[in-house]
């Protein structure tokens, strides 16, 4: 682990810190805060963090989530590894105690998955954000391998059958995607997960959404509901929404109790 | 049909008119109105509307589009010949020839299908507003029952794989449904249509979308794409935002040329 090169960052304005490599497609950005705000204020159960990396996701729902405890699940060695140190930094003193990293193949036969920690019906809300999230985005938008590779189905199948396993009898799922992946997810949800509302995030008012965001209920007969998008720019800078930025820093989640 | 009480209602603010029931699920409203818009502008092909009623939504398209041409499908016997009524009034004269209406089938075989004029490889543009969008609308919005209808897949499957057939290869295929149907959607599509562009129809800023508008190319390989959705109701009262208002009124296309 000396050959890699890391840097500390900050989020939700200082409440955490996270090691991460200094490049590369592992390092946490926007998509693992938009996905940690589908968890619901005042969560206080046992969450599992599905492809975790170094913990942003977990991370930001334990900061807005006093009583919750998270448990990460990640295959790749060196990010558990920088998982590990992100715990102990002294910065995160006040999640450490609610967090346990676990060596995982999300994809790998349920017995395997439950020598790594991933045991069935234990967790009150299961959150991923997919791994090809990041390696498609730097191909050909308009590939038709890169389509093919996301319309194989595998990948948010075998995700979600996870997911499925590992949730407890009432409990939730989230995932953040791509728009494209949508058939992907609805056949991964179908069967195992209701009640769904997907949330398309729109990188200003008038552009298509680049992500949309999914929560389900294990079992729910519930209808599928489309929400207002979440829009992350306003008008043509940098700068988030009020919205946005209230989500990305912790403030609140993605749908607030009205 | 001297027993079916009858109203005649003007469209696009008077540029077109309707022969509908008086009463019932059959009337035409903003559904037909806004599926019409998933039609370009300046469409000049052959247009096919699966489950035309009175022939609103083709009207509409006739209407905004002077150089299409509309065949319209409809299994209900009163509703043909209130379409023939309509295509006969005088304030239709300038679209009357520009229509023909057929008694058939949507979910025939391609034979019996063929023979009412779903011909394949025939049709520029096909658009469909499904029977079941009204029927389902009056049960209750969480039963089982509802749900088990909606998600039975037959009607879309159909309905889609009468849309492929019955267009050309280079051809679109627009369709109205309600979210919860997105599932059905995405299978019907799947393999027949890509290059979907989905647009949420919401009522209200805040509120979650009551339809979708779905539009799809024949054997495209583009990737599904989320658009910014469609409001038609600005702050709380009835009146319809502008861009409800142009599209509703057959000033625009949903997606007007940029």
């Amino acid at each position: 682990m000396g050959h890699i090169a890391t840097t500390i960052d900050s989020f939700h304005r200082g409440r955490f810190v996270l090691v991460q490599p200094k490049t590369g497609a592992h390092r946490a950005g926007v998509d693992a805060l938009l996905l940690s705000a589908c968890v619901a204020d005042g969560f206080d159960g046992h969450l599992a963090d599905l492809g975790s990396g170094s913990g942003a996701a977990s991370l930001a729902v334990l900061s807005r989530c006093e009583k919750a405890r998270a448990s990460l699940f990640e295959i790749s060695e060196t990010m558990v590894e920088l998982a590990r140190q992100t715990k102990a930094q002294s910065n995160n003193a006040h999640l450490a105690d609610r967090v346990d990293i676990h060596l995982a193949d999300i994809t790998a036969n349920g017995m395997k998955r439950a020598e790594s920690g991933l045991s069935p019906n234990t967790f009150d809300w299961v959150i991923a954000n997919p791994p090809f999230n990041e390696a498609d985005d730097r191909r050909s938008p308009h590939s038709e391998r890169a389509f093919a590779h996301v319309m194989d189905g595998k990948t948010i199948e075998l995700w979600s059958r996870t997911a499925a396993s590992v949730c407890k009898s009432d409990g939730h799922f989230s995932m953040i995607l791509r728009p494209q992946s949508l058939g992907e997810l609805l056949a991964g949800f179908m069967g195992r997960f209701g009640g769904m509302r997907i949330t398309p995030v729109q990188p200003r008012l008038n552009e298509d959404a680049t992500r949309i965001l999914v929560t389900g209920k294990k079992g729910s007969k519930q209808k599928l509901q489309i929400t207002p998008p979440l829009i992350l720019h306003a008008g043509t800078g940098r700068d988030f929404t009020e919205r946005a930025d209230a989500i990305i820093n912790g403030l609140q989640s993605l749908d607030p109790p009205s």
